[in-house]
């Protein structure tokens, strides 16, 4: 018979962060299908017959397109596999699971979206920047760098938090300064969010491009753009 | 000695959906804080003599102020029980966790906040709806319903997702309707996300109010707005 699909949200990177739900169920897998941004460590814990698939971005080569990875899902599962791919983060959270989700159905497998904690918010957390703080800011907004992120107006006190921004953050960052949002607005980049190389680099919005080169800033990292970046220890002479 | 805080955020509700490390902190407490919005299943697993704070609003009777609450956690920890505060999805996500980390911090706690799944992606997940999409929306924004979501402009390619709007959903809807989010933009409702009684409600900007109105939609509920809500298995007439 056909095997089954689910796509589990890894979250940040931390074992400990990935849901009882989707631990269980990757204890049950046939085939899992990863990339550079899941919580890799987690396959340590597999049976030494599960296949372990990795569709990643490494260092001067290409990740495997996302047509391909759909491919992968199809394939093993009408091979009779229970196939989880794992991901970082959730996987809706511009994880693109909406399309592994609909290719799998189109293709008549059963799929299943487990959620996870996404990197949006926890990985801020990391480094001690709650996205909404009482007084600070009521809401936030989830873009890439890549695009949009200046079309999202609200003052300092409605929180950005840019995922895969790093390698365009000068433009960004420029793009960002409007007259609600000053030069001066706090920015961190948040790398390895709870990974050995976890680092934080504060600035604003005028100088977090200058800095974030100095100190040799490397994806994965998420930027967040804010009054909430304050709250973080890593902000030079807070009060608390 | 004193005792240690945890703020755990517990997810949407299905116990599945608690972290891995929110779970083994659980096991641990002495004591645990719960409102109405954490995964209160979770409590049965704990042993008899843990002692568990309600401190949620139950309908005719008024919640626990925040500050009465952020008391209780440092009483508690004084007084030599290690503490988990069990919130509904991620502590820092309108969740007030950084006002509670902040109110132990200044009494001299150790306090650590454990990133949940958030409400605001995983509901929405609960109903087929991805906060993002490629081709549909690009990125999203939460916020709660009582406040500045008309002053989050974008088009109905960036997934508006409220908290706690319910109740106030016929102005929120209203003033949304600018520019570029037309009346017709779809609306979805989504009551106890994963819950026994997990209902959605779809409709557009113009007719949502009505139609929540029709059902009795009540809290807790989470409401998304713009173009994904058309991927949910609830709304009419879907391709896919």
């Amino acid at each position: 018979g056909l095997g089954r699909v689910w796509l589990v949200g890894g979250g940040p990177g931390d074992t400990g962060l990935v849901t009882a739900r989707g631990r269980s169920i990757l204890a049950q897998a046939d085939v899992v299908i990863v990339d550079r941004l899941g919580p890799r460590a987690l396959l340590e814990e597999l049976s030494p017959d599960v296949e372990i698939v990795d569709v990643g971005k490494t260092s001067g080569n290409h990740p495997v397109p996302q047509h391909e990875i759909n491919a992968l899902l199809i394939q093993h599962a009408q091979a009779g596999s229970d196939v989880v791919r794992l991901k970082g983060g959730d996987p809706y959270v511009l994880g693109r699971g909406g399309e592994e989700l609909s290719a799998c159905r189109a293709a008549g497998i059963e799929v299943e979206v487990v959620p996870g904690v996404t990197s949006a918010v926890s990985v801020p957390a990391a480094a001690g920047i709650p996205v909404t703080h009482r007084g600070v800011a009521r809401g936030f907004s989830v873009l890439t760098g890549h695009d949009g992120a200046a079309e999202v107006p609200g003052g300092a006190d409605h929180t950005l938090v840019l995922l895969m921004g790093v390698t365009r953050l000068a433009d960004t960052a420029a793009a960002l300064v409007t007259a609600d949002r000053p030069a001066d607005t706090p920015v961190a980049v948040v790398e390895d969010g709870y990974g050995p190389g976890q680092r934080v680099t504060v600035g604003t919005l005028a100088n977090i491009a200058e800095r974030a080169a100095e100190v040799g800033v490397r994806p994965p990292a998420v930027i967040v753009v804010g009054a909430v970046v304050r709250l973080s220890p890593s902000w030079p002479h807070q009060a608390r």
